[in-house]
């Protein structure tokens, strides 16, 4: 490839739909191009077959989740903390191998918020990673220092919401 | 399918990143989940193979890119305006037809801003669809009309662009 290859940090926050949807996008289009994916779900417990699960493995990429057993309203902090750093333990190992092209790291940002996982030994693993490895961060409330330190950053934010006019969530669209 | 199965209208708009990626993504889980799909790409020409389209056909499903010879710089008016409609007829088609769980109407939104595809007439075709088919409208800058018409809105919002730092468009992530 005779194009400049470079790496992006891309963050997608806010508080509307699409962060982790635009996420399986980004997943998309690499995989068109034939780059290695991997996406870690850092909320998202295993119990649950999504779509986006198969779908990432008709496209040759794994989705994995994390979560399981771990969630912010969980009353025992202690295994929540443990459980969070676990899962990022997993994630610097793919962001600093180079293995993969694009490492999608989807609602890492909730651990960042509750102070389970370290936002600066996060910025540092991304300043640390091999050139050409794009990262992918979603989730509300990205830390204003992660914000700082990304290449890109999109606030996606709630214009019009289905479930307040009393709409349930639809198969295919949200899950 | 016990669940109640209800076709939403969505839009993505806003000066950000991430429109068409997140209507990537919507397909991305719908084909997980086996719905069919179809993406018309308004702006986007042929001429140039995109990671997308690939990826979209390892899926199973189509982008098509209705966009050829027609762009809101044309100086032939008359001709933009034609290859407009010929564009949007095709997605009336589709969406009426009810052949397609989801159809994404990509960057549409453009036309409507400049008058070409008459926004009535949009929301009256969406009004008129085959209850349980999605339909994922991006661009700019979409029409009031067209958001008080949509159940499910996203703005998003650059918060920082990397070409604003001089990194210019990445394969496989932006394209």
């Amino acid at each position: 490839m005779t194009r400049e290859r470079r790496g992006l940090v891309i963050v997608n926050t806010g508080d509307g739909k699409g962060k982790t949807t635009a996420a399986l996008g980004v997943a998309l289009r690499a995989r068109g191009h034939g780059y290695s994916v991997i996406g870690l779900q850092f909320i998202k417990s295993a119990a649950r077959e999504t779509g986006e699960r198969a779908a990432a493995r008709a496209l040759g990429f794994d989705l994995i989740p994390l979560g399981d057993g771990f969630t912010w309203l969980s009353k025992d902090t202690e295994r929540t903390v443990s459980l969070a750093l676990e899962a990022w333990d997993i994630a610097k190992g793919h962001i600093l191998s180079g293995a993969f092209d694009v490492v999608i790291l989807d609602e890492l940002t909730y651990a960042l918020q509750y102070g389970w996982v370290d936002t600066a030994e996060v910025i540092a693993t991304l300043a640390a990673r091999p050139a050409g490895v794009h990262v992918v961060i979603t989730g509300r409330g990205a830390p204003e220092a992660l914000i700082a330190a990304a290449d890109l950053v999109t606030e996606m934010r709630a214009v019009k919401h289905p479930y307040q006019a009393g709409i349930p969530a639809q198969e295919g669209v949200d899950f």
